[in-house]
């Protein structure tokens, strides 16, 4: 039931704005054809220096940072990778439908706590950021979470005008604290792998998002109820390394394009995924949620 | 920063009301606290004609089918387990993000299919059901994907006030189809693992949703890109079995009680969820979409 060409035909029937015609599609493109059809500059690589490489035995997550948003979180976790804090540590959590935590399980035991290095002991909150200088491309659908959301960069975010936050979406990845909203150091890192908790959002610092290896993430077994903390340690998943980009020999790096969310390829492939006329859908949802939108990298 | 507390005392300063006085809450009760102190009457057990145990080598899946919402779909996956069709077959496809699927791996070879038995080969399409006749607990909040929300009974749902519709949250589970609509026979079945995918409400006939051991699913291994199918059977996740609880022994049921939707208990669960006010949380939302409310069972 591809409803849409239908109600175009009458528009075009109806209307002799040449603008509608030239703006329709004459046939709908999955995202998959649009993506094929996209030309290279649509594509960027980021920087290196943003980069984290988790190793693990089943393969490597990679992970963006976030400096425009958390750049003081930033920062120490470049100093943490850089000096090799998480080299043999682990993830030590996996909740149902939340999250996986890695990092020094001993963290909260002063007398088997790796040391931080040079790296800082105390960070300021950084939740969100003022909108000014702040490139955004919108979403044309509402967010009962905030006022708007959108991307900026290769960040799914959410914005009040004044602020802008990044957004506890699938792969977000976020630093653990405790009570205090300024206890977070970056040392102790989750990761989004359930229904975007969007309840966290401003409540949390986040640091960045996962850009590729999700699946060797959100299948880690899970820990118990409630937390998922392992109570036997051997079911802890060890992380080999976790370093920069940049600081890999180019010949080890993971060659990584992403889709530029500015870019008229994403905005169609939003549209292709907000109202899908294959023929396999039978009704078009007309509607996107901001958590609901992959982010193409290839 | 308790925010509500502040603003509930200017409130009280500045209103004589004392409707306002009684509804207040002195203090902040997590959903742990409320739920402990809820009376047993607030709590179901679910038909046990419409309990599914689905029981693998880690363990037992507890799934509620809906026969108010697909009641052709229900009464052929009961004819379907009393006969024992998925007994040895398997969750053969796993998709990061999307869906667990199980059922006869070679169901669309005729050669090696197996016998459906007495159930029926063809069903019509049970995508909505109108809303008169129905129950329904709306959520005081907006969702961009229908114009109201809420649970009907154990089920999350969607409604656009004639109809309503099982809602594709965390657990739901459908029955797979081709193109057409009316191709579903519920024998090959999904459940949700990821992020709701809510685009396909009212697309695919949804049967049910999992009440217990959604861990033992959502933790599967993921299966290669772009569907998540196994190349290698032997990732496959055995079944041992599918059955009805009205077929099971006494002695071997999974005693189960569910909250009442329609209680008070649940009203102030979801509520506490929509504003947190505990020390961890510094800024509540306000907010709840109907895909992040747990149905608590125990």
């Amino acid at each position: 039931m591809t409803l849409r060409p239908t109600l175009l035909a009458l528009a075009l029937t109806l209307s002799p704005l040449p603008v509608l015609a030239a703006d329709a599609p004459a046939k709908y493109r999955s995202v998959q054809e649009i993506l094929a059809a996209s030309p290279d500059s649509d594509w960027h690589a980021p920087a290196a220096e943003n980069l984290l490489y988790m190793d693990l035995d089943a393969g490597r997550v990679i992970i963006e940072l976030a400096p425009e948003f958390a750049p003081e979180h930033a920062g120490n976790i470049r100093t943490l990778a850089r000096e090799g804090f998480w080299n043999g540590t682990s993830i030590y959590r996996s909740q149902d439908n939340f999250v996986v935590q890695f990092g020094d399980a001993d963290a909260d035991d002063p007398a088997k706590a790796r040391p931080l290095g040079s790296a800082k002991t105390h960070l300021p909150a950084e939740f969100q950021r003022p909108s000014r200088g702040l490139a955004f491309t919108a979403l044309p659908d509402r967010d009962g979470w905030a006022a708007r959301t959108g991307f900026a960069g290769d960040f799914a975010v959410a914005s009040d005008g004044e602020h802008t936050w990044l957004a506890h979406c699938y792969g977000a990845v976020g630093a653990g604290r405790n009570n205090d909203e300024d206890s977070s150091i970056g040392a102790e890192l989750y990761v989004v792998t359930g229904q975007s908790p969007r309840q966290l959002d401003r409540n949390i610092t986040l640091v960045g998002r996962v850009l590729k290896g999700m699946e060797l993430l959100s299948a880690t077994r899970r820990g118990p109820d409630p937390m998922g903390f392992y109570e036997d340690t051997a079911q802890r998943t060890p992380i080999r390394s976790i370093r920069l980009a940049s600081d890999v020999p180019a010949d080890q790096r993971t060659p990584l394009r992403v889709l530029r969310t500015d870019s008229r390829t994403f905005a169609e492939a939003v549209e292709a995924r907000r109202n899908r006329r294959d023929d396999f859908y039978k009704r078009a949802a007309g509607h996107i949620d901001l958590c609901n939108i992959p982010l193409p990298v290839r």
